[in-house]
Order: C-alpha cells, then structure tokens, then sequence
C-alpha cells in the first residue's frame, strides 16, 4: 500500500516500512522486499517520497535516513530499527528474513563474492551511471567533457560485468551462479541502461542476464514499486517505436556522446 | 615490505598480501592491515601498485581485482582467495581476522550501522569527493558546472558526517562511539579533504574525530604504505605555509570554485 498525501512520519505499526521512489536504487529495495515476500511471506509498506519536493530531507526523515537520501527502511518488529543505503539495505534484510538463503550465501568465500560485487555497484556501477544519466541527459547545459567522461566509465564498468558474467548465469555462487543480491544491486542499474546512453546490446552477457532477471514475477512487481516508471530499458524502448519525436530527440543526445568521445579521444576500455 | 620492480604477479607465500597504491581508498586497506598488526600481530606484504603505468588493468592483476582498481587483497592462508572493492575488505579482514572485535561489532545493530556507515562513504563520500579531485584540481579544463557540482556534494557530505559525529567521538558503536571500519573507511577521504577543494575547518566535529584519528600509531603507519603522500591534509597545510608558489595557485583554484558556485546559485546544503 502507498499513500498519496504528503507523507511526514511513519505509518506502519508492524514488518519492513520502506521510504523510497521508483529510481534504480529504489528498486533494490522493492525487488529484495518482493521476493522475501514470495519466498516467506514476508510483508512490508511502502511510503513513496516524492525526492522533487525534497520529502527526504525533511527531519522526520533524516532521524531514519540521515543523508537525506532514498531508499531508506525502518523495521518495526525490532524497535523501529532504520537502515539507510542501498547495500547495507541488502544486507539487513538477508540477514534477518532470509533464513533459507535463498538470496544469499553461507559459504564464508560466497558472503564475500557477493559482499564484492554488491560494493562494485555501490560504489562503481551506481554513481558512475547516475552522473551518466545526469551529463547525458538531465542536465541543463550540454558539456561535451564529463558527458563523454560519465558515459565511459558507465561502458567500462558495463565491460566489466559483461567479462564477469562469461559463462555465468549470475554474479556469485557455485557453477554458473546462484541469483542473490549481488545480482539485485546492479540490476536496478542496468535495467536502466539506456536512459543513461549505455547501449545494453553491446555487452551481450549483460543482456542474457538482464533478461533472466527482469522475467522473475517478484521483479517485475518490485519496479513498479511505489510507482512505473517509463524509462526503463523495456519502457525506454518501446517509447523509441512508438513516439518519432523522442526518437529524434534521443537520436540528438547519441550524435552529442558520438562527437564528445571523438573531441576526447575515447579511452575507457574493460581489461 | 614492498618490490620496487614492476609487478607482474604475487609475490607472498603466506598471510595477506596487499596490491595497493597511496591514495585515500588504499589507506582503507592500510589502516585496518596496521591495527590488525599491531592488535593481533597479523602480518602483511604488501605490492605498490603504480595506477600511472596501468598495473591495475593488467591480466595478473584483473585475476584478483577483475575491476581493475586498487586496493585489492590475496589471502594466502585461505587458498589465495582475493577481496576487490574497500568496504568488501574491510568486512573480509575484520570477519576472519579482528576474532576479539577491535574495529567490528557482534550486536546486530551495531554491525548494521556499520554496514551502514561504509556503504555512505563507499557509494557517496569517495565516488564524490573522487570527481571533485578530478574537476577541482586535475582536469586539464576549469569547467565552472561540475566544479561547484562535484566539490558542493563533497561539502553536503562533510555536513552529514559532522552532523553524524555531533556529541560523538566515533561513528557508531554505543556512548560516544568506538573506532572501528565505519570511521576507517571515511577517514582516508577525510584526510585529503584540501586536495578536493573542501576546508576542514568548516566542520568542526569532523575535525576533531579527524584529529582523533589521525594521531593513532596504525594510522600514522597506513597513511605512508605504500609510499607517503605529500598531498594529506598535513602535507597540504604544511606546503601552504612553506611554499609561496603553491600557496598563490591554491589561491586561484579556491577562487574558481567561489566563481562557479556563484555562477550556479550554490545550493548543495546538508539536512
């Protein structure tokens, strides 16, 4: 359940509260909260925050997530416990309802694998694509230098997944991988590839992979969580058949990366 | 330890071997490796790593750090497992190696707050403050907008941190705190705060804990493995006073970034 009011305080007496918005790292949240809830049971509330009108950083949200930032969750069966930060999220809540470790390890070497790659994302795949998604798109003023600086790395980082996911199924685990969150923490990204002018055709690895995610029912409930968002991969793509005037546009945003990587002599590249 | 010829492969037979290089994500790896030895006698080798002449991308390397980015560890004593990404080696070390709990916790909301505190300098503090280095200071081209960007998210962070560290000596823990891998992993970002543009002196607590920190003998001895850095808030402070040249183009960097925070209505405010 969601509210539309202006939300300002907690809701929920009891399970996972979840303060969030239908953003990449929102969609860690929602997918893992999603599928703990199918796999046990598990129920949660969702408060979507408004991040235009800057609910988060509002104190009473602050006292829950103090970096003013979505998602944040606050669980209610053990004192009103807040966690803030997409990994850390990930982590409470395997650690605590997911006693099966259906998406998480035991293995002391998986913990850690999976503990790598959820800080690759973290640290790497997350902010490097958001600042993509910003110089690419959003921001007001074109500059061709951290336009072309973002957007590689991005396509680095892509590469490095790509070679990772070489006879793979998914991120960590025996043989060719067990679905966890290491795979949870960088979908939400990748499922967002092209708004941020990453072309998911040309890591074809990633592609299978980001298929064998976005099929699962818990996510695609979980993307649609606190509300759907049209510029997702799938969103994305349908928009560009159907709408000639935003293929053009997004034909105009391509030539501009196309021009700043040339001007910049494009050098990232995946080992 | 450490081989001054160029590094083609591991060099250890036993204990934990470090690949890293002197920049404020290594001395995460340096610092908790130090007081691991200094707490338990653990002992280390460590590789420098010379991120200038692309060590890091090389196959050797990638084997381990399949990012292709420094810090990376290898534990001989656990069938050469290798750790990539900083905020994974911290939780690695500490959970193999700190048995007594130095630099961790065991109560599951301590534990969780540190999760929790890592992941904010691992997704935020370094990524940010690492685009700051680069357009306040080592961009070829002055380019106003993500100057002010970069460096005015660096100083909301500095805000959450000190408002963080209000009535507190250490991150998390109970009572005022105790020192463990949540204040480590910020530090090292912490103690090149002049390099990125941003004055410590415009926050205090942070200062103070900075200080706290700074002054500890592991410290001291992680900030200069593999090599010492002339360019940490000391040497920065100290280079001020003593060379007038740096000081006069210090001066010219500090009124550019004053000039594009203007320019774009500096608006970036901490909650």
């Amino acid at each position: 359940m969601s509210s539309s009011a202006r939300p300002t305080g907690l809701i929920a007496n009891s399970g996972i509260e979840l303060l969030t918005a239908g953003t990449p790292n929102g969609h860690k949240a929602t997918i893992i909260l999603e599928e703990l809830k199918e796999a046990y049971g598990k129920q949660y509330t969702v408060q979507a925050i408004n991040i235009m009108e800057n609910i988060q950083k509002e104190p009473w949200f602050v006292k829950f997530s103090p970096n003013g930032r979505i998602p944040a969750i606050v669980d209610h069966d053990r004192n009103q416990f807040p966690v803030f930060e997409g990994s850390a999220i990930l982590a409470y809540l395997t650690r605590h309802y997911d006693p099966e470790h259906k998406f998480s390890f035991t293995d002391p070497d998986d913990v850690s694998r999976a503990e790598q790659w959820v800080a690759w994302q973290h640290g790497g795949l997350g902010p490097m694509q958001g600042q993509s998604n910003h110089f690419y798109r959003f921001s007001k003023e074109r500059i061709p230098y951290p336009t072309q600086r973002y957007l590689g790395e991005s396509e680095r980082l892509y590469g490095i997944l790509n070679a990772q996911l070489k006879d793979r199924d998914y991120l960590v685990g025996p043989g060719r991988g067990k679905y966890s969150v290491a795979d949870i923490a960088s979908f939400g990204w990748v499922n967002h590839a092209y708004l941020a002018g990453v072309d998911l055709t040309q890591f074809p690895n990633v592609q299978i992979w980001w298929e064998r995610i976005v099929a699962r029912p818990a996510v695609q409930k979980g993307i649609t969580v606190p509300s759907d968002s049209k510029m997702h991969n799938a969103g994305y793509l349908k928009r560009l058949q159907e709408e000639p005037e935003f293929r053009e546009s997004e034909e105009k945003l391509k030539d501009l990366a196309k021009k700043a990587k040339e001007q910049y002599n494009y050098k990232y590249s995946s080992p």
